[in-house]
């Protein structure tokens, strides 16, 4: 996650505020469910709600107390213990660090998946719209790089919104599957906290209720949701990669919106290079980037390891800012995009009759030549 | 996919016989279309699938025309003329190569899913059983490797249960994704042939219809597929590691069932070594190294280029044989897992009173100390 | 490994007769060194070394064997007894498994890699005979697909040249980490063999020896080989795809050798598509396939376990005989390259004046204009 | 990159001010050489060096330019003639951005090499200290985490020694690899720039000369780089891994150090975690992903395309920075490793005889017995 290549909206989704805020919420909604067991006094979970929710987290404070207790989790308690006072004690019973830890993740992965889904309905207006436009424009098809068949430009767009349709879907289902709550104390075992205490936190938090865990939500949802994100990087790399064809001189039958001011090259002023396009095919390389480390996390020790933790710091940031930043950019070139249909004419004027071979074949072989002979013929 | 890592019924999905059935099956139901729409004789069509279904092609005739023509499906329909004659010349009209050859791989990975959901059952099915008879087996819960709280070996064995049902859902839809038919001629655009074909070829085989092909199947289904694997893969990895752990020296709860007759090793005859899970360790690297080029096969340019075959000859077959048979080997070490509950019991009475540490901490709190005390004198 | 992908003499450094052959070499040397150190009879040598050698191994049988004591090297030494007599039990004293099977995957490497060196030499002499053939072929320098200046089509070539001899360096650093040989017993110790057998079964296979073993010979040099393969697939990508691109219908400059009797579409005779080049796109990814796997790989448990040998079982053969043949079919596809000076001439020529724009904006510099306004100008 | 996992002199040479300092010093030694060739007025090299290098160079003015220009090094250098006035005309003559950027990106590299090959020389005289330390410290050879044969502490850290000392050996080849000069001008013919200027720079920035520029670097030099990465990387696993083995409860025989202050779980107070060498095992991860995007890059269209841009601008610092991380925490992970020889005998102690049994056969076929009987005795 670069700045060059981030939008606010998802970058805030990951800050350090936006995660200490979820913490907070879980730590308070658990209370409030134990309040209500009996097992911590109502008392605690009002003022826990009250004073945390006007707290306002250091994120500098927080860090100093971790790196002085190494543990992510105490630290945060201590500093909210600071606004809370005494009846901080009632925060976190029978809880473990990983409750809150996991479900806050399950919480970004999910409102990141929101965000992803939204800008994949606006790649899909656009494709759409682009689609309608040129709905009836004539252009070469090609398989291997070479001129087959007439199609439309519209028929190209409508493939790539057909596929992107199925990305969406994707999204939804990993969305589903990533969006679990575990608060089920250390090694996962309710040991000293009530199962009632989770299914609150996860009906307060749009969550489902991870039906058993170790301590850790199993990281095999986590390799689903990643390796999701990158086949729809795959899919941008797709359409990013034949607009790129068809803006090559040779071709040029489209082109990236070129702003004034733009400039092509610092030795060839004169270029106007694909290069929000060739971008996305760098930003897709980036994003799969994550698939292969989200599966190595799966095989976890026992109960739990942490050797998922720096890889999911690192990878839940980078792929969904930098998807959410491509799919953006990806539809602004889609919206954008300068069309010319008379180079498309004239490149699919450019081979004479040979386009239709496929149809001389035919008829030949509807006249009663066998298909070898009309082969050659043809 | 190699001998050692396969089972038959798997390999004969992939087998070249399969593939030219599949082949002949679809250029036939291709003929009754065309032949009910009037395209070509309704004569011909029945004499196709008669003289088709007797048939018995010739694998190595066909890989011969092959390698004169360099083109598979000219050297099949080459071959399949042999049997049916004169009214050869009406098979695959106005259809192209990836209209046969799609369509066949959709058809593999189908029955190729639908037998790794036979697996996957009979894996849950071991668990489960092992799980209900070691539902109340005390054994330590291990976070870090380290001792934390006691849970039930069943309980163990019921996760992995609840990550194989994630896995058989995450297939089923993967199954969905790629179960398409395409028949749609050169660049996908219809233009020598009649949808309806499409549309009864996909029927017939329990296919439904790619809703825009560019003359082949859009990649992002394969992509779909191959990640899906690649997580099953590693939820296999996971599980085989927990009994790696559990059979090691000096741990030694659980061991994998040692045939009379199995030699430990060359040097050390006593030792009994967890070799399956380690193998299925491996196996799941295997699986998994299908997920990346799957990723790279989605940009293919244009309408399409030939890139993913290879791709697809060779991980088509191997990430699912191995699969098969990786699921197949762990359902094995499941059923028949040696047990040992008193060493459980040793591990756990190990740590003497240390690991209810968690309950004192939660006394002293629940008593009036600050957590930050109680954490220090507990 | 499939036959399609497949040269012979690849393949027959993976096969199970080479195994075999190899194992009862090290064994027989390893005798040698016995013998002569006194710790096995001199006349046991020379017997294991005639009998071995004239014996002609079952691999049926072997594996016959294997299945039914579960390890491959006993069930070796097993048959290997058939012909030696009562001699056989000097054989694999003190030695274990992993010596025998660690060094003979070292030596299959080391000729793989011979083999890929000879190939990339082949590589090498064909495009310096085609750069030096067009050294003085103008031909557009292209930049983000986009016409910048001209270059020479030899240019083009040397850049190729010289990246493959890069590759090649590469190779012989990466053949040099992997040629080592280690016989140290259980646990790499020399517990029960003398270190000298190492030295003379090393001396007399061309191997040096292993520093430090831990029973197995370590990973990260297999690694290294691995991802060394890798990139060197990318390289081919790299040359495959500028070929794609130049045999595209709108550029046209360059084609693959089209056979007569070849075959370019099933639909549309007229096409000829640079089939061989996007195929050596497909096997590029299917090498770099065995990179992730071979660094996961690394990481054995303690003295070893046996997670890697799956990986490599199946690697090993796959990476070594796909790159093999890329390297044949890219030679192959330089070699017959046929190349159309006359239509780099009519491309070069589309853009008039264009493409020397960086001169015009050099010379507004010179004369005085700062850069901005020259390149406003220009 | 992140904070967490960063250290200050690593992140320092990618920051932008590192970058923009680098790309002054390129143009800076281009003009001295272009003087001297007489292409530009002494003077006005004098005087670009002079303002230069007394210049404080504004990123975020940079990056306002760039956000209207949309291109890098053109902002760079409308800022820097802010600084040098009417001599600026003179930078960057006959140059192309590529010039800058790829120059730039080898002199980062190798300079992170360089500090790369510092931990590595850290870590091996830590591993050095405590090999020796534990020379003759008998502890049990594991294979399959079972109980082996003996071997001493020393020897498992002499096997890592080994390790890492073949890992510099690659890093300093890749650094060789990538340290190369390219001042070509646009698609790398020297059209408007004379390579003695190439030469004069690479000289002055200790950098060897590309033999052949397609404008861009090529970047299979720049995957050997990543590849080497991954390898150290997996090493790193690898030796994480050992420790977290021997720090389990149940085994106990080395633990990381734990600081007075450190809590080791939220949940259970009591628990000391090997929580730095599993954060390794999830950064070794880390610095992988970069391995696959790496060699994605090497096929760029043409002479050059763009897509490579945003994965180096991502990896390049993140697999730097994460690798230079975990050696240093590796280093002091080693350094101050906390060894419990007396858990290693008693561990040592446990099978009783059963470890011998190599040598128990060995005897027996010693005497007479043939292997197979004496496997079955002993």
């Amino acid at each position: 996650m670069i700045p060059r290549y981030s939008r606010p909206e998802m970058v805030a989704i990951w800050s350090p505020e936006t995660k200490f805020r979820i913490w907070f919420e879980i730590e308070a909604h658990a209370c409030d469910a134990m309040a209500e067991l009996g097992v911590i006094p109502k008392s605690a979970a009002k003022t826990i709600w009250e004073k945390g929710s006007a707290a306002k987290f250091d994120v500098e404070k927080i860090d100093a107390i971790e790196r002085e207790v190494k543990h992510d989790v105490i630290a945060f308690l201590t500093h909210l213990a600071e606004f809370i006072g005494d009846d901080a004690r009632f925060v976190h019973q029978g809880m473990t660090s990983s409750d809150v830890l996991d479900t806050t993740l399950a919480i970004q992965m999910a409102r990141a998946a929101d965000l992803l889904l939204k800008d994949i309905d606006d790649l899909l207006s656009a494709i759409k719209r682009r689609a309608f436009e040129y709905k009836m424009t004539p252009t070469i098809g090609r398989s291997h790089g070479i001129h087959a068949e007439p199609v439309t430009f519209g028929l190209k767009l409508a493939a790539a919104y057909a596929e992107f349709t199925r990305c969406r879907e994707r999204l939804v289902a990993a969305r589903k599957d990533i969006a679990t709550c575990a608060i089920s104390g250390a090694v996962g075992t309710f040991a000293n906290i009530d199962p009632r205490v989770e299914e609150h936190v996860a009906k307060k938090l749009g969550l489902s209720i991870e039906p058993v865990s170790t301590q850790v939500i199993p990281r095999d949802r986590h390799a689903m949701f990643f390796a999701t994100l990158g086949v729809i990087a795959s899919s941008i790399e797709r359409l990013a990669t034949e607009i790129r064809h068809l803006q090559r001189s040779e071709v040029y039958e489209a082109e990236e919106y070129f702003s004034p001011g733009q400039k092509g090259s610092s030795a060839m002023p004169h270029k106007r290079n694909p290069v929000l396009t060739e971008n996305l095919t760098g930003l897709a390389r980036i994003v799969r980037a994550a698939v292969t480390p989200a599966l190595e996390n799966v095989a976890l020790w026992h109960e739990r390891d942490i050797s998922h933790s720096s890889v999911e710091r690192m990878f839940g940031p980078d792929a969904t800012v930098t998807l959410d930043f491509a799919l953006a950019r990806l539809t602004n070139v889609i919206d954008k995009l300068v069309v010319y249909p008379e180079n498309m004419q004239k490149n699919l004027d450019r081979l004479g009759g040979l386009v239709h071979s496929q149809r001389v074949l035919l008829a030949l072989t509807q006249k009663g030549a066998s298909r070898e002979d009309a082969y050659t013929q043809s």
